[in-house]
């Protein structure tokens, strides 16, 4: 099982301006891989911020994933932080070079796109089928996009060089009970499954209140077993079930 | 100026089952507190992580927010985590337990409701109108419910004891140029400007490329002059707006 952790880049993302959909999208994707999200961080345009954290997460986890801050402007500032992470020079990557000299048309290519070239000595590039500026992979940190088109465009090129275990399973059953009344026994269900991650997540739907009940693992069978005890003990408070997946 | 940081606790976060939303709101609501959120980071319901996120956070920062893990279930390990990271004794609040009684009648008084009246010793109740099982302020830490509705709530009541600064204001224009066209010009806004961040933000639209330029800073006055810049850049490519303000 490999673990991972995504580090979200950008004042954006703090500031409120703009919800966040790479974490969720990621999380998801990744565990299909068999890579487990372990940790996410959402840091600002800071170099001492963004060093800290990449430094921190690259040490803890076999994967880093990071998003935003590879782009033309100012605050595009990712791949200076990620070098000076490394300890290895930020320089221009001619291969990086080279495709955005075949995107831009002349007039076009300024300094400003051409910065985008510019990397961590030794970078593998992450190809960019949406808007061609690439990616790149140095040691296990993998830095992507900002905008969620070319991150998950982008992921699909890393998906297939990731070294993941199986695919956690899940199965949910909602019912429409209160986490309170049946908190005692699905503590003897995850007892007696120890090594099942149950959760328990509340709702309200048609003004009533509800809970879902989530069993995470690789093994469907044993996850059947789990749905089993879960069925039982919500009939034994004759709960109304609401859905089941 | 006071900093925070966030951390959003639970697995559902990080399985992608649940799409985080608290996050952005309290970014917008601290930031008009005067409170600026500097980082996040979302870690799963296991103890060493949320005890090493909680100390990390409360040392660095002058606030810390914490979202989930303070129900009655197996998987609500929060406030344990919280009491272990102060090393205080974790035991039952008086008030909350008397909140708890008079909510529930006798007969769904139950252990697992009761926990949520366990808390890290020297707690101070931060009310929940909602639900009634209340959040608490610990040191610099504020620990609030996870779901959405009963954390706004709760920070109804945070919001007053927070001591910011002036709330931070932005101009935000958004042109159909694309960022790498004007990123150069950006530079030299952001020189002349150099106390005011400045972010640029690519969007499409109508398929066509923009760049949303947002500046933030206390100062009205000074956020004009910024506007004006901007504009002018953008008038010098011949740019479109879409959007001011």
């Amino acid at each position: 099982m490999s673990t991972a952790c995504v580090i979200v880049i950008g004042n954006e993302i703090l500031s409120g301006r703009t919800q966040d959909v790479n974490l969720a999208w990621l999380a998801v994707e990744l565990n299909k891989t068999g890579v487990r999200l372990r940790e996410a961080r959402v840091v600002p345009d800071v170099p001492d911020a963004i060093i800290k954290a990449v430094n921190e997460c690259r040490a803890e986890y076999d994967y880093v994933f990071t998003t935003g801050g590879i782009g033309p402007t100012h605050d595009d500032i990712t791949s200076e932080c990620i070098a000076r992470a490394f300890g290895v020079k930020y320089t221009r990557h001619k291969k990086a070079e080279a495709l955005l000299s075949a995107h831009y048309c002349k007039d076009k290519l300024n300094a400003a796109r051409l910065k985008m070239a510019d990397m961590p000595e030794g970078a593998t590039l992450i190809p960019n089928p949406v808007s061609i500026a690439p990616g790149y992979i140095i040691g296990n940190v993998y830095v992507m996009a900002g905008i969620p088109g070319v991150m998950r465009a982008m992921f699909e090129h890393v998906r297939l060089r990731l070294k993941g275990g199986k695919e956690v399973q899940s199965v949910t059953v909602s019912v429409f009970l209160a986490e309170g009344t049946i908190a005692a026994g699905l503590t003897e269900v995850q007892n007696r499954f120890s090594d099942v991650e149950i959760g328990s997540y509340p709702f309200t739907k048609e003004s009533k209140f509800g809970t879902s009940l989530v069993a995470r693992h690789e093994d469907v069978a044993k996850l059947a077993e789990v749905k089993d005890a879960l069925l039982a003990l919500i009939k034994s408070f004759g709960g109304e079930l609401t859905t089941e997946n």
